[in-house]
């Protein structure tokens, strides 16, 4: 009876060690090798700049806010050329990714801007270390 | 006097109005215009490949670790093809990262990766909207 009682209590050791692998996986979306990070390389023409950029901010805005799997989007310009936009685009999954281009936010911003581009290169990328890409941006949101 | 009490009145209210923004510029350094963000774009020969990249996670780690003026490095590579480095480094002013340049770590990385570089280009960026750089990475550390 004893030695049936040890294996039980080693079941539920398994079961509740499982059980929070899972949730600190689920709580860290970045860690995962399903984790799409993305560089949007857009040209843009530079008449409708100032009118691009704000579709754009308004875009990136409303996906961080509404996509739980959108875990980032940075949208930067090059200095010397401001017409020349790169986007940092992490994702939870593919999935978040296709559900990310049915969005409303995501279309609008879609159907506006395409007279806009003048070429538009999407570059996947992969994390060096997914380990570590939680403290990578640790000082950003302090 | 009344006129003399209501003047120092001011002042104490202005400069404690100027040391309430010079503390929340210093705690939030992302949202300066000073700040330097970067594309670095290194081709790698890749039969160096392994070891560069473990040089190179060593050295932002570190980075991030040893200075506070080094906001974030994000080393990623192209899924497509490996060789090909991307990464996106965020400085909290050109004079964080002229002393980056001269820290122990750096200056090993720069001298055991230097005949594993087949070509690199250091793009300036601009983030699009300062204001919301603190948003952006938030889902990343949580």
């Amino acid at each position: 009876m004893g030695f049936l009682k040890l294996h039980i209590l080693f079941l539920i050791a398994f079961l509740f060690a499982g059980s929070c692998t899972t949730k600190e996986q689920q709580n860290l979306p970045y860690q995962s090798e399903d984790i799409m990070v993305r560089i949007a390389e857009i040209e843009i023409d530079s008449e409708y700049l100032d009118e691009y950029k704000k579709i754009l901010q308004e875009e990136a805005e409303a996906s961080l806010r509404l996509e739980e799997g959108v875990i980032a989007i940075f949208p930067m310009f090059q200095k010397e050329n401001p017409a020349s936009i790169r986007i940092l685009e992490i994702y939870q999954n593919r999935q978040a990714y296709e559900t990310h281009l049915q969005t409303p936010h995501f279309l609008h911003y879609k159907t506006n801007t395409l007279h806009m581009v003048k070429s538009l290169n999407l570059i996947e990328m992969e994390a060096m270390d997914h380990a570590s890409m939680t403290h990578i941006f640790e000082k950003m949101t302090r």
